[in-house]
This record gives structure tokens, C-alpha cells and sequence, in this order.
């Protein structure tokens, strides 16, 4: 790639081309405050060597919901070693929905992965912590660290959340009866809330995908975790971060990724870029279908897949 | 039938014969009081036109548990009609176990029938009342007047399942989140612990079934309920009532019955008995052994089946 | 019930209320040769005591398909014993569809009960005789025995069957892999294909009605099976015979019955009727609309409910 | 990588710590041919730059078995198109075992991706020619070019699968039933079987890996398919091709690999190795043992992982 490359003329070209994608999809209904967001915003941020480059809605700030779980999984990872997150969780995708609990009971009873919600649940109770606030500090910590900035959360989303998480109340009941969720149910489940609740915007996810493309460094050069803790989460985020749209993703564009039911999409490009696109509008299996249209262009151009 | 046939010495007799098998079978740990239960005791009761007969530990108190579910299911036919019912249970029996959430999942997104937990705990939601108190107080104030004493629950039992009871729990957020269940949830799970944890014993068992031999009729000859509320249970335990080994009792036994972890098994032969069986050591389905045992040869010499 | 008691005005208006309802469903697709049928017949014959009535499309030929499982089932059970065929099949009714294969996976690896496809393929397998034509002669033989005439069968939906029979197939190569099969697969699935051939109309399906309410004996008096082979084919009916209809069935009708895909319903009222009906169009289950109305109707009317 | 770095010392230390993994596994029994298998051997083969290094093993022949369903989907992706590839099978790992059939009921009615017995056989059925002969040589022409030598099946097991195969005879017959296999099921699974009989050894499997690692490109220099059939082959490869064990395996070893029931795995590490082991003791999701610990730690000495 020549380094006089216009980015940013192909991240618009891409965003226009794209944009009638929108169109296609639907807000997330499931958390009341969901509702409220706007189907028709897209946007698009690539972090390179050369700095950010971006196009479109970038700087609308929305809640991470799952992209979330790559950080708790990041911290439960460093702080209680991948032999104790493996206890709890597998590592293997699913062909099922990411709120299913089927496989809760017909399978071998821990969660198949980190990146659908049982999983992710299973994971925050690993946080250590002798309070939610000190448990959520760990998560809040290396977030800040990565985007040298204070972290906030929607209270609005956090209550709605925590009001209406049926589902997730019930995927968490169903772990501790199977022995899968270590300490207080609703303590854990506000954890999970709270993480889902962070409020970024789509240039933030374009720094933590170079974050993550980067083995875990900070802008600044200072490494923050393990690389084989974000080797880890990379694999999973390549194997299970699209939901069940994961394996589709893998053929369409071939990197780590991990999309969020608000419409983001982050993704590292191993050594080389971050990016990350924001469109509320997702397809039925919760991703963001401007998010995949874009990602799927920029692939072709800038020859992302791994593979 | 003979009117000088001896019953008392037919439960003698086929008690002992079938006393052995109480060692197949293993007590409910699932909730932890009732881990507390003597797996040896085994009890049987018939009520009949010329009274109570009755071989064994019959008057040990126990809790109901899943036997209450004719109670509440009773209790909302008659406060809120069959349709109400069915428009948030199913009426089809299931090869899954009692405390399955699968099919929650895949099937049409209600319970498949009122006789497995999740159908129970969307029938509680339907019974009326401005306080969990006001409730309760439907269900005992019919099992008063069928039993002719005033009602107790276990407060042991009731404590433990209230704290333990995580699949259940997790069985009410997902009918919450699909719909499938009224009002608060927790309030709801408080009034199916308490019916769970009503103390009855062998000898009650009998006259409840008794009670619904006749169609609803008080032993002292007062309509309780409607014939059609009683047709319906009835109905559904035999299609339900033994949780996924309904089948193979309809056809060794054949007769409407309910079961309970505690060990309890209630029976209707239409017209004629109520009988009851106790013996808390339980078959992999949760079923008493000696009690299927029992009633497997009481229904040989008593031509119980209804088929 | 009076003995001048006019069924057939009964069964006359019954039909007029009740024939719209065939507009509801829709005529089966999956064998070719079902899709002739026109969704628009209705009939239905009872046989009482004093003879045979009947109302509408009485005597339309049409194929018995699942209602065969009756047969082959009592034929197994006499020549095989029930040990011999409790041990291929259980006896659990399931929430899922007739054609179902999941259980066979996540079950006990055997057909949950005889009247799902996979279980019905099973019995076929235990039925003696050195070539399909003398293992078919069982069949044949006890249903010309019940009806007094000679059996055909339809070769146009026979052929189609066995050419178009894929999910069949694959349920009897399913089954032959977990070991729920004797003897050849193809050996099997013909004997299956041509019971399901076999040819009856309405009124042939009472007089079998009342072969089964009578514990199997004939119209001429002779018993022509053991009553308990009766006795537990009835239970089967009640708790499976309506595929994954059955617990609505019986909380509706309350009698043992079978139905088929080509429209036919057969009831049995212990002691008292034997009754059919007839209408192609069928509801999602795979039970004839119009069928289900009709005995609904006549089960208030003449109070058929076994609970 | 020192260009000096002993190879064959490294795989030959390797294949010692190792070995005594194989008495953790058994040999594949469901085709009677695979029982007769020495549980004991091993071993490993690394094709690089400098040419192939090898221990143990590497000679002795088996048969490819769910290897081979790289070259079925390499020649419908050539032969046939993406699009229409795709159209018959998703692309979606799942957590279910390589022969299930439950999602095929349960889920979108196509199989979820080719690396499953199910979706290789709706691959086959793509596969254009006239007769099985000639559909079979666009396989074994394709590998005969790749390895360099003529292709030979082993018969005892080609015969011992098309009399035994009712698993994938099932599956085979279910995907016909839901329109997911085109022409004759026979056929297709004619071809199916032999193309999971075609001989090759260890040595065979890293030559094989070393052409998916440089993208199709033959020793010779010569492309013999299309760059972007190896990446979505490669991209399957990473996410489903050792069975239900693809998302540890991602983890702990990091490339695009494919095994088979017979006890070989194959490796791509991309632009850089083939590799490839052999051990007949499987693990219970079918993957062998003593390949996966000796592929674990040659990743970690070589630095595998493409995340």
C-alpha cells in the first residue's frame, strides 16, 4: 500500500456506495432505548500508522452492548489466567442465536464461548472485585488506558437494561443452577449491564481495533495486556465475534471483529490497521448490514483477510 | 368389585411385595431440604366409597411440590376460563424433562403444557390477587376445603427453593421475556415456591384424588369446582401428569395421576378411587420408584386403567 | 343415550356446522399422489350398536397412511410380544412433528413412541416373515378379518411413496445406524410404504373404530387380538395418536384416535362407538380440519370423553 | 526462521514427547475397515521451502476420509461458483458433531457448512459429470496434480462405508427431502464414499497442506486453482474444520487445518508450511490425539498462529 494512499477518499467513496445498505435492516428492539436510534446513520474510522481516517457518522456516541465482552474478556483473562476462563467457558462457535440457552442444557453445560451472552455473563463473574465499582473498575481502567480518556456510561441504557434483561437474567439463573456463574446472580448481571452500557463512537472502536491489531499496545507504545491475551480474544473474535454471522464474515472479510447490537462494528487487521463502522440498522442476526457492506468493500481494496 | 373385598390387606400386601424397590431409586437433591428425605419409607392410600385404606408411611408430611400444579391450574380455569389459560400454555405433552427450557426456545414460545414447571409458573401468573398473600390464598382455600383442615407450608422448603430455586428462576425471566407471564416475576416465582412447599401426606393425597374421581365433589357432597375444570386436569395428567414418563404409565397403569420430587404420587380412577402412593427415592425422571411400582400392581388387581 | 336416539340427523348437522372448516386447511403435499385429493370432501360414520350411520364422503376411497400404525403395531405386539417391541420403541409422547428426527439424536436413541414415523418404521421392522409380501400378509390379513373384505392397495400412491419417501428413508437409515432396525432397510420401508397404501373409506374406519372399543372383537363376535394389545394400542392413540395434536385432542375429544395425512380420523369410544371421519384438508399438525371440528362437535353431543 | 534450523530434529523430538498421547484416544468404529487400525502409531510431516522433513509414521497409507471434503468443495468452487456453492450450504460453524442432523430440522434446512458429513455430500451433489466416474476424476485429477502420482481408493473401505454408511445414507436421503441435494442420492453418496477412500499418507497430507498454503500453486509452480477457492477452503478450514473441536483448535494452534476419522490431519500455515500428522486414536469429537498435542507444539516452537 503506497503511503500517499487517500484513505479518507475511500472511506467516503466506500460510505456512499454502501449507504443505501441501511435501508435493509432494523434498530434493535430489544432494549426499549435501542429503539430510539436513528436507522439511516452509517459511519466509518480507519486507525492507521498514519493516523485516524474517517467518513460519516463517527463521532454519534453509542452504547458497546457485546462489543464490551472483549474487554471483559480481556481482564478475566489477565487476571485469572485462561486455565480458569476455560473452566467456566468453551471455545467453540455456535450455529445458534446469541441470546439461545438452548445449548445451556443440551450440550455440556457451560457456555459454548465468550462472545454470546452466556458466555460473556459466565466471564464477568471471573472479574475479581469485592464490589460491582471495584469489578467494573477493571474494565473501565483498561479502557481508558486504550483510549486516553475518561469512560462514561448511558445511564438511560444501563436502566433499561437492567429493567427489561429478561433473557439475560434467565441465561444467568440457568448458569448458576449449572454451576456456571461463581457469586451473586444480580451483582454479576450488573456488571454485564454496566459493560454493555459504555458509551464510545466509531473512531473509538477504530483505536481499540489498532489496539488489538497492534498485540495489545497503546498508542503511546506501552503494552497493556499479554499478546496472547489479545491472541486469544482475536481468534475469538474471528471464530464467534459475529454471532452466528461469524463463519459468513470469515469468507466476506476475514479479520477479527466483534459487532454490538447498538450497530457497531470493530475490527483489527493484524499489524496494520483498526477499524471499526457505526449503522444501527442490523440484519436478523444482530449485525449492523452497513457495518458488513462496508467491511466487506474495504476487504476487497485494502486485502484485510487473514486467510 | 366385591363390597366385602379386603383392601386394607391388598396395600398391605403389595407394599411389601413392592417395599425393595425403593432402593432403585435415589432422593430429589436438587433443592437441598428435601436431600433430608428417608429414601426407604414407602406408604400407599386408597380412598374408596367405604373409606380411607391405608399400608405404610402415610402419614409422614411432606411437601407437594409439582402435585400442586393441579391446584393453581384448577384455580385459574375457574378465575380466569380455559381460554385465558391457553392463551399462555399449551395443552401438548413433552418428551423433554420437567425443568427443560428448550422448547421454550424452539416451539411456538409458550410452555407446552401446564404440567411442566414452566407451564406451572405461567399459571400462577394468572391467578388473581392484588398480593402474593391474596394469591396463595385461592389455591389453599380450595385444598382446605377438599381436605377439610387448615393448610401449612414447609417454611424449610420454602426458604430453600426461594434461594436455590435458579432454574425455575430462570424459567419465569424467559416466559417474561417472551411474553408468557404476567405481572412481576418474582412475586409470581414466591406463590409457586409456596404452593411447592404446602405439607400434605399420603392419606391426603388419596382423598384429593378421590376429590377428582368424583369430578369435583367434597366428601361431603359439595361441588368444589366445575366438572369441566376437573375434566381438563384430569386430561392433562394423563397425558402430562408423570412428567416425560407419562406415556409409560398411561400404559402400565392408565389412570390420571400427578407426581411430585418429594416423593408423592396422587391418582384418580374415575368414579371409583383416589389413591396415593409416597416413597421419596425417585426414577431418573423424578417419578417415585416404589410408587409406579405400587400402582402398576394395584391397577392389575384393581382394573384401574381407563383405556 | 336413547335408543331411538337419530344419529343420523346428528351426524347430518353436525357435518353442515362443521364443513367450512375445511377452507382452514390444506390437502398434503409431501407424497405426490395426496395432492389430488380434494380439500373440499367431508364425511363422517359412526357405528353404534345398532348398526352404521353416516353423513357426507363416506365412501371415498382414500389411503390409511398413518392410520396403519394401528395395525402394524397390533401385529407386532401379538407375534413379537410387548417386551420385544418396548424395547425398539418407546412409549413417551413428544412435542415435535410427525417426521421428525431430532429425538432420535438428543433422546434415548430409540423412536420416542410407535405412532411418530420413525417409531411406526421401527415396529414395521419387527413384524415376522421371510419377504415383505408374507410380512404384509399379517396386516392385510387381521384388517379383512375386522372388515370382512378383501384389501387393496392404492399402487399410484404406493409408488409414489416409495420413490418420493426421502424423509422416511432417512428415518430408517437413522434408525438402522443407532441399532433401532432389524433385518433391511429398503425390506422395511416397503412393508412401511404399503401399509400406508393400504385402501379404506370413512365407513370402514368406524367399523375399525368399533373393533377397537369393543378390545378387538369382531363384528361377527370373534376376538381377533387380546384385549390388552387393544388396551395399550388405545393408549397410545390417546397420548400420540393426533401427531403433535394429541394434548389438545384430548382435552377436546378425550378418546383414543388416529389420524392419517390423507384425511382420515378413527375414534374409539370404549364400550360404546366406533367413529370416523373424513376431509383431506388438514392443519399444520397434519390432522384433517374438518375432522377435528366434527368430533369435537359429536364428542359434546354424546359425551365421549374417556377423562 | 534461521535457515539452518534443524527441521527433522524438531519433529523427531516432538513425535517423542508426544506419542504417549495416542493411549488417550481409540480408533474410529463406525466403519468396521477403521477398527483394524494400530492405535499406537504416529506421525508428522513439515513440507517447507527446503523441502520435507518427517518422523515416525509418515508412510504408512490410510484413507483421507473428511480430508477429502477440501477437494470436493475446491472442485464445486471451481466447477460450479461460489454462488452456487453457497446456495446449498451455509457457511457457519456449529457446535454439533460432524454427523449430526438435528440442524438440518432445526435451523435454515441447509446444511451449515461443508466441513459437516451433511454439507459435504450437498457438495458432492454439485460436482458436474455424466456418472460418478467422471465426477470422481475432477477429484482425484486435482490431487493426482497436486501430490504428483496416481490416486488409488482403498476398496475393503470404500465397500465397508456404502454397506455401512446409514448415518450419511440418512443425511444424504434428509437433504434430498428438503431440497438440498441435487440428481440421485446413490450417486452422490457413491461419490462420497470414494472420494473418503482415496490413499495417502502422512508425507502426502504436508505436500497437500503446502500447496493450500501458497494458494493453490503446485511444486511445480504451476496454480491449479483459483487464489480465492484456497482462502474460502482456507477460511472454512480455520472455522470448521476439525469438527466441533475447530474453535479450541483456532486457539491453541492457530491455523487453517482439516482431519478425518481416519487419523490424519492436515496444516496450511500460510505462505510458509504445510504440515500434517497421523494417529489413528481419536479423540471423542473424531479429531486424533497425538496430532493435536504434536500440531500444538510445533505451533508454539514455529510460531503458527495466524492470529
Amino acid at each position: 500500500m503506497n503511503i500517499a494512499f487517500d484513505y479518507g477518499r475511500l472511506l467516503e467513496e466506500t460510505l456512499q456506495e454502501c449507504k443505501h445498505h441501511t435501508e435493509r435492516g432494523h434498530v434493535a428492539t430489544y432494549i426499549p432505548e435501542l429503539k430510539k436510534a436513528d436507522p439511516k446513520m452509517a459511519g466509518v474510522a480507519l486507525m492507521t500508522a498514519r493516523g485516524l481516517f474517517e467518513a460519516g457518522d463517527t463521532r454519534v456516541q453509542f452504547s458497546l452492548q457485546s462489543i464490551s465482552k472483549i474487554f471483559s474478556l480481556l481482564v478475566a483473562l489477565e487476571q485469572r489466567g485462561a486455565e480458569a476462563v476455560f473452566a467456566k467457558v468453551g471455545s467453540e462457535p455456535t450455529g445458534d442465536s446469541f441470546n439461545s440457552i438452548v445449548k445451556l442444557e443440551t450440550s455440556e453445560q457451560k457456555p459454548l464461548n465468550p462472545m454470546i451472552n452466556a458466555g460473556a455473563i459466565a466471564v464477568c463473574s471471573l472479574i475479581p472485585g469485592s464490589s460491582v465499582e471495584e469489578r467494573f473498575a477493571h474494565i473501565t481502567c483498561l479502557l481508558e488506558q486504550v483510549l486516553g480518556r475518561p469512560i462514561e456510561i448511558d445511564e438511560a441504557v444501563y436502566s433499561s437494561e437492567k429493567e427489561t434483561g429478561h433473557r439475560n437474567r434467565a441465561l444467568a439463573y440457568f448458569l448458576k443452577d449449572i454451576g456456571g456463574l461463581e457469586g451473586d446472580v444480580e451483582e454479576v448481571l450488573d456488571l454485564y449491564f454496566r459493560q454493555c452500557s459504555i458509551l464510545v463512537d466509531c473512531a473509538d472502536l477504530a483505536r481499540i481495533g489498532m489496539f488489538l491489531a497492534t498485540k495489545g499496545i497503546s498508542e503511546a507504545g506501552t503494552p497493556l495486556v499479554s499478546a496472547n491475551a489479545v491472541r486469544l480474544v482475536s481468534t475469538f473474535m474471528v471464530t464467534c465475534g459475529m454471532y452466528n454471522g461469524s463463519g459468513e464474515f470469515a469468507i466476506q472479510v476475514g479479520i477479527p471483529a466483534k459487532s454490538g447490537v447498538s450497530g457497531g462494528i470493530l475490527g483489527a487487521v493484524p499489524g496494520q490497521y483498526g477499524v471499526a463502522t457505526f449503522g444501527p440498522a442490523l440484519d436478523r442476526k444482530g449485525n449492523s448490514v452497513v457495518g458488513i457492506s462496508i467491511l466487506k468493500r474495504l476487504s476487497e481494496v485494502l486485502d484485510f483477510s487473514i486467510f
